[in-house]
């Protein structure tokens, strides 16, 4: 392999899931493609590098000092993710128009995270005036965990906490939830 | 998703076998890493399409004018292959010490690729003082028919055609065949 060849294989394969053989798949149809697409490619990757960060209210990703769902949807409900990929199975959904809270993570505390190192002082930062908050973190223990400490904080304030319906199936990820069962677990949310 | 998101999310879908999902997977984890990885990233796909050329004998990628193999190798044994992306596999069996001639294409006449369309003519200037040609095309109905062409132009020169034994089963493709079947393969290599 040339050198130029070896630091593109080396960049994907920095990217999840990606082994030597995808990697060289992939390098090979950018020399293969025209120089147009490898220079919209780069511009791209860094662009979106340099105008993506996180949004001042949600910690949704935008290019904006705030996000779309925070301009424009109903405050009244929020819905609590582990992670900004996380909201795009519900806006595919079409049945949410509430805006979204992303915590960047869930307690794990035998990896370390606790309940400061992720963003439940800016969720509880936001509640007033919110009329329900439904936590949407993955059916999984660090996502139970999660999901009890923030009811036991949240409903003392008078405000109702739901929880994703088990329509999603235990142990699954959220990220890969097909619309009609992230649809049934919206409408099924319980309280806690 | 964002302006930046969206053609960085289009930008990876037109890498072979990447849908949507995959493609936001990427995006995220290039977001989600650091600033360095992201101009490093842009940097290898922009010097990779400004750098990587054809080998000026072989057809092979190289970042010089001749390849290294064409600079240090038995040139009395030429491999032919459809694709650069074939060449790998063979490198990895450690049994070869000659050289390549990528073809770019096989012979396929239902999709209108004739013989004047990939490098015959180059490998046919490239014979004189070759003892052996191997043919080293994918065992489907195309690899098969430029086997037979180019068996037909080559023998009557004198030179040795051979082609790679069935060791590797019919209807894959050489760029995924494992070590010891593609080492199977070479040694067991037939005349044609």
């Amino acid at each position: 392999m040339t050198d130029s060849m070896s630091r593109l294989v080396a960049c994907f394969r920095r990217l999840p899931g990606v082994g030597t053989k995808t990697a060289m798949r992939y390098a090979y149809s950018v020399i293969e493609n025209d120089e147009e697409f490898a220079n919209e490619f780069a511009s791209a990757v860094t662009d979106a590098k340099k105008n993506i960060h996180f949004c001042a209210e949600c910690g949704n990703y935008t290019e904006d000092e705030v996000c779309e769902f925070c301009r424009t949807r109903n405050k009244k409900v929020i819905c609590v993710v582990a992670q900004p990929k996380d909201i795009a199975p519900f806006e595919k959904t079409g049945s949410f128009d509430g805006v979204y809270h992303v915590l960047h993570g869930t307690i794990d505390f035998r990896n370390g995270v606790g309940v400061d190192d992720i963003r439940i002082k800016e969720l509880l930062a936001r509640l007033v005036g919110v009329e329900e908050v439904i936590i949407a973190t993955n059916p999984d223990v660090s996502g139970e965990l999660t999901a009890s400490y923030l009811a036991g904080q949240i409903k003392p304030l008078g405000i109702k906490v739901t929880r994703l319906a088990y329509g999603i199936s235990v142990g699954s990820e959220i990220e890969y939830a097909d619309e009609i069962t992230l649809q049934r677990a919206l409408s099924d949310r319980k309280e806690l």
